[in-house]
């Protein structure tokens, strides 16, 4: 790969799939990203070196798909790795927290001895959407009042307002449609 | 945390949990080493430095806790990052592998276009059990005819002989119960 990297050369590499997982979504497949190694590399590179100066403690994801830059940057800073996962995934004692899908309700899980109050968290997720996860996410760490909360995400859907949900924290986003 | 690190210290930090998530399991909970920045990145480093003389192209990890540890691997060799994931979730044409549970079956998948014949594969997921994931996991990769595949695991539970069922492939796993 003779090109320049840049967020904008990164952002053709992502795939769209029209209608999915259902009819009228335009899914946007960072795989394609992921597996270049020099996409993948440059990617992490860019989020772990714009958080390197913010002492974060603990990279706490979002699964699944959360699970893969931010392993990476996690290590990348020499932080923590703390998951948030799905109902009955997390086998120790757990806060959890609902929150409304368009239609019905879902809910994360993070353990309770995976923060302290003196962490500072770089949250992450592949991607910002409608926000419904990210905020439910942000209200689990409120309940541990850490020092500082930070979220990041590779992709943020701007036309779907997800980033107004998240009070006043410094969002930061990658790649924008 | 001023302990040397070894293998056998990071052992001492996984979380047995009983009866999780079914009566009778003993759950090896790794969240407990995830989360210390000192046993997360000695981790990923230790697995790096394995093969980080065998020109790895792609890492390969197994939905979801196999993304965490294979994110920082991959990023630490340069390589490429390939999901392998659950039926449905892939959103382009992937291969897909049926394989037994005790009772009834399971099924993964991964992207037709992930990985090429030129491809050096380290295969890795967290756990070694009875190896039915695995197995077929290495399954979907013979069709891309690699030129090689090394699975390898964070924790291998020896009792189960998971090992035996994964051909003659090099297999490496850190922790062993």
């Amino acid at each position: 790969m003779t090109e320049t990297l840049t967020l904008e050369s990164v952002k053709e590499h992502i795939r769209n799939v029209p209608d999915f997982p259902i009819p009228g979504i335009q899914f946007k497949d960072i795989t394609t990203v992921l597996q270049k190694p020099e996409l993948f590399s440059f990617v992490a590179d860019t989020i772990a070196e714009h958080y390197q100066h913010k002492g974060i403690t603990k990279v706490v994801c979002i699964e699944s798909r959360g699970f893969i830059l931010g392993g990476a940057v996690a290590h990348k800073l020499g932080a923590g790795f703390v998951p948030i996962r799905k109902p009955g995934k997390l086998p120790a004692e757990t806060y959890a927290k609902d929150y409304q899908l368009e239609y019905g309700t879902d809910s994360i899980e993070i353990h309770k001895d995976a923060i302290t109050s003196s962490d500072r968290i770089l949250l992450h997720d592949d991607l910002l959407a409608t926000g419904g996860t990210a905020n439910a996410a942000i209200d689990l760490l409120k309940v541990f009042n850490p020092v500082a909360i930070y979220p990041c995400f590779f992709i943020e859907l701007g036309f779907l307002n997800g980033r107004k949900y998240l009070g006043n924290y410094e969002v930061t986003s990658l790649i924008h449609f």
